[in-house]
């Protein structure tokens, strides 16, 4: 039966819309999350152009991995052909999500990565967040620029666009996507000001380590 | 019956108000949204000088287009001339809004303005933000210099002043003026930093078609 | 009698107290508004280090404009001298307001006044806002300093300090405090980024003027 | 009976997590607060890793000095070892908590100590604002380098991470963190623009002097 599986993805990309939404990630109707249900190839996405103080689960679009919509009353977000291109290459991602959160796209705007200054990066991210050049809107292009620029990271920027941010579920994108922004800021800050240093290597490693073995409950929180 | 139109739009204009001030664009009392009905030739304004926490539907000011008040307990906004001069002048233009917004405004203090360096901006607004050179409040002077200075984007940045932003509803200039504030603190933080560059026009052209084609559902939210 | 006044102006400067916090003009205890009521030469003001979530009307404390306590079971802010003084020396004063607001302190911790460079300065404040020099918080340093430095505007910045604003009503001095932060942010944002102009001095009274004569309703909002 | 003891410090270690939360110190699950029963010798704190919008005052940990978990289905943060630290070393310490508050961290980022700038540093931390040199999470190396470079002020800096706070209570732990950022917003604004001028070490102590006296009611709200 799949109606329970679908439930609760459901629920969580639903969740994840409205939290990049409360969290001032994104404004109106710009960004969007979704989810993958991997057993059936589904994804659930937002819906173009719909207020998020309006969205309700029922509104979630549910698409194939190929582009066809199997239901919902609505149109797919314009964005979805990035969501279905990192689906369909990468297997161990279970939701994306893409904002131009203000201070993440600050750097994106003058192509400019965000280095692993903070232990908050190393904890989240494992390296530094990189920039990838600008592409336009047409085809895969901006697919093919996020797998071909990214690192260990689960978040890119995208020059004069925005980001986006992924992870096993779409509530580990949401966080990633509500850190980069948390993180783009304090960076932003530090470098308006002064020239901070980057974390050495061996350094992010001890605490992208602890963070992602010893830190949260058991299977909890810790993506 | 022109009732149920009035209503309709007294709605939509009393949101709109509310809108700019929940969305941060406003403070106390500054600031005003206004829409109109084209058939009669009536517009509804915010009352000068009424804090939004108290505003209510029926606290609107019905103006005729010469500036006649047809309705209402309350004296319109003092930028009622200025809104005027606008449906006078553009027939596709059936609400418009005015801030002080603290981005938007940090440029037109500046008397700078802020090209097409997003795809955001591209998408809204298909073209930078224009910034028209200060002038006082006397007569149709910021009217006059509104629509001397616009470019395709229905936003403009006032010189030592604001932001008066419009389109086809009262939700459109609503939407214009948070894209307005959102973009530019993007592009605020951008310059603070580095040389951010604009995209070239055949650029803005892609995503501004997208956004006006294809973006959101049939009737619904594109504007 | 006198109960009914002293009603008002409780509940006005209660409100005065919990809006510039949910303003975001204060954090923890810090800050303050106060009232007086002239017949009786009576003030009322915050209890020194309340938190404004508990703060309630009754929670205020009475003394006169020697600084003698009258009423109330909690002592009065620290800061009663500087409101006294005030209402001393200036009859037309009817409200108080302090805060370390941010952007304005930020210009206060420079030494920084804020020039007349928007529209917006121009029909609140009809000058810009000077800063006094710094003063330690002794005897009636703060007061004097205030009085000193003072121009047209309701506002004044205090050296490393805060801002000072007041004005016919405790609702006014709020307004001035509000007004204040909002202004600062933007001139500081311009000043980060670029080269401000200042408006004439012929100009700043268009906008004064007319703010100060046909806006708001008839005697309502317009301080 | 130590349960009713237990009681009221678990609700003000909750209350505590939730306005570093709700006071926008932290995002998702970062940053952590706890408070001591020093006549147990037994600590609260926040359980890793979960959200704060969940938490309730039955899921905090109850940990002994010596990092031996007590009660509590959960396991507790990954900072419990620097808690532990100085609770074990500063017996007037009643209450930790540890941020990456944005304009703290920027401070921190940079490697650069907050000076006395402000008359609010004075009150609230009669000196200026250490930063400790970057170490990593090993062992009791944040533990030691918080008590190597403090000084009288109950919060510190530390480089390319965050910040750590504390007081006799949780509570006075938070109002320092609280306090912490907002100083840094206001300081760090300044020095984007100009060159602040720190208080001479006499001016400090009047503020200090003063805030730790006469302020606030008899035992409440001083700390």
């Amino acid at each position: 039966m799949t109606r329970p599986v679908l439930a609760k993805l459901r629920r969580e990309v639903w969740e994840a819309n409205l939290q990049i939404f409360h969290g001032g990630l994104v404004t109106m109707h710009s960004g969007n999350a979704s989810g993958i249900d991997r057993r059936q190839g589904l994804i659930l996405i937002k819906p173009s152009g719909m207020d998020y103080e309006r969205l309700r689960p029922q509104d979630l679009v549910l698409m194939d991995l190929e582009g066809r919509q199997v239901e919902g009353q609505w149109k797919p977000s314009v964005d979805f052909p990035h969501h279905a291109y990192l689906y369909r290459h990468c297997p161990d991602v279970g939701g994306v999500v893409h904002t131009h959160s203000n201070y993440a796209t600050a750097f994106a705007l003058l192509g400019q990565p965000i280095p692993a200054y903070l232990t908050a990066i190393a904890d989240e991210f494992g390296a530094g967040i990189p920039c990838a050049p600008y592409v336009d809107n047409e085809g895969d292009h901006i697919g093919e620029a996020i797998l071909k620029h990214r690192n260990r990271a689960p978040a890119i920027l995208l020059a004069n666009h925005g980001a986006f941010t992924w992870g096993r579920t779409p509530r580990a994108a949401l966080k990633a996507a509500v850190m980069l922004e948390d993180v783009a800021k304090t960076c932003y800050l530090s470098l308006a000001l002064g020239k901070p240093q980057a974390l050495p290597g061996e350094e992010v490693e001890k605490w992208y380590r602890r963070y992602h073995t010893t830190y949260g409950q058991k299977t909890g929180n810790r993506e």
